[in-house]
């Protein structure tokens, strides 16, 4: 028996569960886990895994004809997402993603590395990934991110993962992949926004940092948070030393959002995101 | 309206949300909130807050007819319940719960404060609640056992609260409240199990210390552990440093695993917690 | 033998650890723990800890003689504090401090509490403290802070402590206990500055909630950090269960932010706490 | 100028701060930090960083004249270590060290792998270095372990590091390395000792999870602890989860305390590391 999973979201209402449930009861699919929750502001999220050997289409038919219209539904979401990596000079975050792709536990394929230096190619082309070196030098925001966007033509990713990938996306690139970049961000946001945050962070005499993965929007480190760490640090701490520090935080952080994203658990609204 | 609660555990099967779910929506109940759990040996575990008017009776009688015979249900348990704390000598766990009785944020009444000695009788007596001094000297354990059955026959409480009392009770003892005693053990068990935790810890060369949580069963420190937390120390911090930094850890941890338990939101299963 | 404390900073330059302990040594001083750190502006600091019976005017005109004019010496400082605690609605905060003190473990003597509302009266009285209520209402902010200086006149504590205090201070007020005023923010600084921070994380959809522990200066949450941590949440997390969750965190931040202040162990230096 | 280490450990007496500081400002050495530690049974550690350019068979000469004979002085050990890495057929912690080392990160070369499987070859490969199958099949355990010590007499590496290297080592073998293996233990010791750590933690039931990088000496987990870390985890969380959750803090604390080795911060004393 294959295991499946729906997706649902909506406007709040009664009998969405018992709706879905009768549905996949009367089916003889056998719910295994089931995750739901409801906004303050009345929108019901719907994470439902179940067994058994459905016709897809016409239990979502059937989901649709007792469900109000105005609910989204998802039946099996691709199961392996694909992605490309983007990454300037740090190699922590990227050797985290390829060291664990090289062993199938990322849940995604990585498609490409895209970078504006050269420096990572090396440790790229170890894991036999194509990376193309996209400098910024010479060109406007816009021509850049077109010459991006023509190599992500190529690949037509799911996701894009910012690994460290250290410039900033106009609003006409994101709108490209809304809701499907995820940056890794090297402070405990909305701590530090910026540049620099571990500079900022030692300035200001912080005894902890951290790194949030998040979504990436039209601001800036404003996007849906999807995971958050912390490290503890004191005095002798130099801005340097919470870089190092830091780094573990980061690669781990990135990792366990990605998990979350890929295996379909995250939701999105309001700018803040719902993991079921 | 009203908030309800309904607990309900039992072998897992095919329909099981779909049944409840059924009789909710018929009565025209709203669910707020909704967990289930299955365990990996199959047993089906689900707690669910609605909202509405019904009758209690006839919403338990319709449950009981459409689900299978050996499903366990419990509508609207005690919504406040009542304790008789346990101390000997230490202050920290006790303080905490008296302070926040006293500002009603432990939803329980504590009915009673029990030890074997008078240290703690003065701050117990500022709250204005019973203190029952009941010392094992010249007795045998069964004695005192016994002695404090008696006052216990008193209160009548739903819950013991051992905060920090110092004494291995009997398994005589604990049959008569089996699965309604919380301890607090000063260890990250099962690491350091019996006495003088921090001193073991201390010659073990450990950075990290912890408290545990747990319900008492026959056996000293195996019963289902309900909460955790840890806190780092280093080679400088003597086995008393650890017990004075260990206190925080521990009065918390108890606090929060008595907020899960006095909230219906824990269940036991094989010597495990399954929290919803 | 007593245990004494000698604290020391001033310009780094070579040798000044060998003139110190020099000193020490030839007065058959033995040091039992001796913590320095040079900051990267090129800033000494060290704390020491010796045992033997000196005499005090002796050590210290004999390591003025030989350590550079410019080098700040305090031998000795008072070993228990007195405080003043200042609240305005929030019991936890004051509940922690007044418990620890009433068993000895504060560090320091609990003068007077002050507090702008009469709510948290009752349970400053079970504890045999002066509670001084001082209303806001109907006086400008210096005609409050008047008030309360004149209170603070009869008590001439050492440190002020603002344990859930809910007013701002102007930088009049703050002149007159310049490095001597403890706060504790409801949130991870500096995130969330200002009013309602809990709301401001839950907004943003934060990960992660957090307390800090600082010195105030005239800049509102800005002052040196002395002690931070953090409490993980989720997307069901309102703003009013951050709240409550967050009191755990806040009081156990004050706290250990409190022992290092109150034991000698917190010295500033460019907004920044150096903690030996 | 040249940074320099000074270790030093012998009996706790008066002056020996003082002793060497004088030494050191003799020859106008600027200390740059100073670390050091009494233990409970009256033993001194101190770690001494410091900077000049000076004459060092001189220093220590000088050292030894005015230092108790029973004083173990090392000046400058090697600044970067030789390792030769212990693996089974998990990959995550030699993932982890590969990365690190291929960006001198690791402050130690990786001289060489050494495994019972060939699983890790592939990877190993990858980075150019060199990989030794030893298989244990058809050997007793001291003929592997002889083939292993013939492999190792060919690097003479200063550390063996064991990355999840599923064997244990014979009191005879241990002997070759002694104070010199480290190990990354997959549990949080000394909870779960042996064999299937996560197996044993799931049966417990536990909220917390943990890796513990130790020493390794003739007892079976029962040497010195260097670092830990923990992770949360709840009911959902099967063996299989933990083991997969619990990758991310192995070989997070494994390379946390190897940095600390390599740094030369760790001493050993009682079964205890002591780390300045």
């Amino acid at each position: 028996m294959t295991k499946h999973i729906l997706l649902m979201d909506g406007p709040d209402g009664p009998g969405l569960i018992y709706h879905v449930t009768s549905v996949l009861f009367r089916h003889g699919l056998n719910i295994i886990r089931n995750d739901e929750y409801v906004s303050p502001d009345g929108r019901f999220f719907m994470r439902t895994e179940f067994e058994g050997t459905p016709d897809g289409q016409i239990i979502l038919d059937e989901l649709r004809s007792v469900l109000p219209t105005d609910v989204t539904l998802r039946l099996n979401p691709k199961a392996k997402k694909s992605i490309v990596v983007f990454v300037t000079k740090e190699h922590h975050c990227l050797g985290e993603l390829l060291i664990r792709y090289g062993f199938d536990e990322l849940d995604a394929d990585i498609l490409a590395v895209v970078s504006n230096y050269t420096t990572l190619q090396p440790l790229v082309s170890k894991f036999g990934i194509p990376f193309h070196y996209i400098t910024h030098e010479n060109k406007t925001r816009e021509e850049h991110e077109e010459a991006v966007l023509r190599t992500l033509a190529i690949y037509q990713p799911d996701y894009l993962v910012l690994a460290k990938y250290m410039r900033v996306l106009t609003p006409g690139f994101v709108s490209h992949y809304n809701n499907r970049i995820v940056n890794i961000h090297h402070s405990f946001l909305p701590a530090f926004v910026g540049a620099s945050p571990y500079r900022q962070a030692y300035e200001r005499g912080v005894k902890i940092i951290g790194a949030t993965a998040h979504f990436v929007n039209n601001d800036l480190d404003e996007g849906p948070i999807i995971a958050q760490n912390t490290q503890e640090v004191d005095h002798r701490h130099t801005a340097a030393d919470m870089s190092t520090m830091g780094r573990d935080v980061e690669k781990i952080v990135l990792s366990q959002a990605l998990k979350l994203v890929f295996n379909d658990r995250v939701f999105i609204h309001q700018n803040r995101t719902i993991i079921l």
